[in-house]
């Protein structure tokens, strides 16, 4: 791949992740023509410079690239493979890089669809959250063949900082997985510690200093716990969201016969929170479940978010 | 307190912490002298240029300092109490830290009762392992009243990275169970994910070293996961140990009231690895009782312990 | 419905279950063709006086009543839906009676494809075992129109004791669903309970006389129990079965916004059997890995099945 | 022991369980002095004919059997130890059987304590909640010496139907835990299949009478469903009753090395009850807090108690 300013991207999908990491390669010096379903957040893409079209087939026509950031597996199949998606209207032998969190299998299917067709699809999901795609942080798991993974390797470093490429087509989505299993659960024993040490009357801010400095540390406690410390749930990360990566990820270890005890328990109590309504709460909120399963009311924490 | 050279402290207990801590202590200047029941430690640290008493009586005897790394309650009451203890050996005035992990209420009577003999005790449960503690890079939770922290904090620092003073007597042993909950439930989240890496293919390394660079990111996954990755559960930090200090945070989280779900579960599944034999083995070795729930053998792992 | 003499049945599906409840509709009266797909378990019915049909479509020809019990939703979708099953082959205005536990989903599709061609088709799912099929005593649960119900009561009678119509097309597998989350839940319960009182010296027989006369009573206890104690796992129902109907209960819940967490506890410990090749095991088997997670051996009671 | 009207009997603890307890000892011939700390409970009984006294000392004087039926561990301490207790004032020679729920180890050493004086003390805990009581329909599960336990039969068959004499002292306690392990985790198995069914617009009240004819059949669903269905929390047995006994039990299963992880999870959900200030309700409302977690609301439930 030649120097960013040869190289066109076509950015889909503006939302909370994708705005931040569709600048970034903007300021990086890609050329960059971004998409979104709802104009408002192209315009607030136009806004600080990129340039925007009004639908996917205006937007993928010259590029090299196309890049995803989309909600689910739905959403990645209508957009790669609709009559005005990717496939139909984007040069055979660009590449594609979905940097949604979707089905494993999805990934895998959709880029065995895009082969056939001469397209090079590459699943790269990233953990870091909002706070990382704005600083270019993000880890990124990478599964596809090795030559497509090392062309695009510039556009990914204008968005990670960790960037592996984990195995074949589908890889990156199941590590995705994973890593959505460790995440879950380590926010609801960090919530489950803290609410402990509320209760035995202690400065949780303080416990927080050194639990963080030793075995117990995080990128949890890390970036998370002065938010929980505070009862701030605004995302952040939905818990609706994931919810819907916790759903891929037990069924994968179901269909892979892992046994996964924590894994469940903890996806048992991110559905609960959707379940109660707060599935656009910040996935922090299991603190505030934690506080009502424990008769500590945790009214103020919701409505702050 | 004044420079390390006119500081004389008794080091009771030279286990797999205790004697890397006493010689940090040793090498930062101060006058140590150290006793431990079975002789072997205590020859241990004489070889390495450290003065040693045959008895707790002999070593406190003019101790300014005398600072306890002792498995158990049991242990720790023994110490101070009897006879030959501290309490009945020490100068009054003279400054107890206990670094031992112990049951609160424990921490909270044992300095009660040096307090009407004159003695100022602190708790100081520490996290960080072995190898934290051979770095002198310890996590310190201080509980205790303000003037004696203040005292004692050369030598804390002389063992520690991290140092919070989170409360009063008995606030570092409560910081330290919720320290245990959340070790013992991030390992056994790493353990789970790890095998749904692997029952999927994947090259577990790389995955690790991508989801460490996320919010999947902890401790646990920077120190523990290669040996986990190796199955070599060599301690470490002992299962048994672990299994001892989940007993005494679930019946404190009882006891408040606390709802600690994973907490429980991750407590059930390290007791778990003790009834079976493996209390010995590092904690890590949560990992071979996923595979085997999984149908993955993990008779090697355990033998290369 | 007239008299049993006066009712012709096709009965496809032969095994643990369908033999014994189809020779209890042949013993009741009934005119009853059955048809399995391995002939073996045919002529197994064959053997004690039933007629057999060598295809679905031979089978269903002149049916009054068309009932099924087959492993899982694809098998009824293909007796269902092929060319050569039921809707293609059978007279219009016939009952289909599907005992099988398949996904509820499935059971409103096909209802609702049946009905479009002219049949009505009833989803009645039963609990009671291999044991309750031979005394022709097991619960059925029941769910498609009241008239249908009505009209198939008398086959339902001759192999049900408790029969219960508990709402349209597709209710009477939710209930079977709900049925084998308690199922599962309670064997865990009693086989944890059971490791319990042996680790404890006690005398399991004699404290499971007491613990079914008292609120701990149950089903499981009084026709499992016994089997149990003798570490005899040969099905009766099978592990496998029941992996399968809690992939449908619990991806039900989540669906439906339920927190099941005993239940999807239970979910992960029956998965982990079929994951250790214990998947031809009766259900009951999860004693065994109690045991084992408790460092008694259980592989004694294993190679009894 | 001779017939019921030369038996003299001491009933301590006149409460949910003990004065219907008493009364049917009472009506089935016995001489019974009874006796209750609050004088309540004692008039209670005199109104419906039976004898009080108004201290242990004076009910136990010429007793040959005494009986108790107390909240646990430390009052039957108090009751049989003390100056004005039990073993203090009854005659030497004379019978006690505690019918409490208490710890094992409490049971085997006021048994121990009781010996050395001359004293036939029995465990002999009950199931079957107020209503079996009231029926003298109880489990009870005695532990104990076999003469002991054969002379005090009569009594015992005055106040329950299924009586097994389970092992030596304390172990009637120790399946008394294991009878609380599978109770509280059936109710909660029980609640979660019924808000699921509720979820899918099912009648409950059809569907429980369904699942109870099957292997999901259940002493819970048999008497506690109905008053679930109207979410009538009114004890029955109280919640924080049920919270101390799961305390005996899961500790008790941890000190024997007993993985017990469904039961482990039910003493959290019951445990987040007694934090939520719902001690005093039934135990079956753990119904409410599946629902509270499914988003559903309870809060009538509660009001209901």
């Amino acid at each position: 791949m030649d120097s960013p300013t040869d190289t066109r991207i076509a950015f889909i999908g503006l939302g909370v992740m994708g705005l931040p990491m569709a600048l970034n390669l903007h300021r990086a010096g890609f050329s960059v023509v971004g998409h979104n379903r709802s104009p408002a957040r192209s315009e607030a893409f136009a806004a600080q410079g990129g340039h925007t079209a009004s639908s996917v087939a205006e937007a993928v026509h010259h590029a090299d690239v196309v890049a995803l950031m989309l909600p689910d597996s739905p959403d990645v199949e209508h957009v790669l493979l609709d009559e005005g998606g990717v496939f139909a209207n984007a040069e055979p032998g660009s590449l594609v890089v979905d940097f949604s969190t979707i089905r494993p299998d999805v990934a895998r299917s959709t880029s065995a669809a895009g082969a056939e067709l001469g397209f090079r699809v590459l699943d790269a999901p990233v953990s870091g959250g909002e706070q990382g795609a704005r600083d270019a942080a993000l880890s990124i798991m990478v599964g596809g063949d090795d030559a497509a993974v090392a062309a695009v390797m510039p556009v990914l470093e204008a968005v990670g900082r960790t960037i592996v490429h984990v195995g074949p087509s589908g890889a990156g989505q199941t590590v995705k997985a994973a890593n959505q299993l460790i995440v879950a659960g380590t926010i609801e024993l960090v919530a489950e510690a803290m609410v402990f040490l509320e209760a035995h009357g202690l400065d949780v801010a303080k416990a927080v200093e050194v639990l963080a400095g030793g075995l117990a540390g995080s990128a949890v406690l890390d970036r998370k716990a002065a938010g929980m410390v505070a009862r701030q749930y605004k995302p952040g990360f939905r818990v609706a969201l994931h919810h819907k990566d916790l759903g891929i990820a037990l069924s994968s270890a179901r269909d892979a016969g892992v046994a996964t005890p924590m894994g469940a328990l903890a996806g048992q109590l991110v559905g609960a929170l959707v379940a109660q309504g707060r599935g656009d709460l910040d996935h922090s909120a299991l603190l505030a479940q934690v506080e009502e399963l424990s008769g500590r009311s945790a009214a103020s924490g919701e409505t702050r978010s």
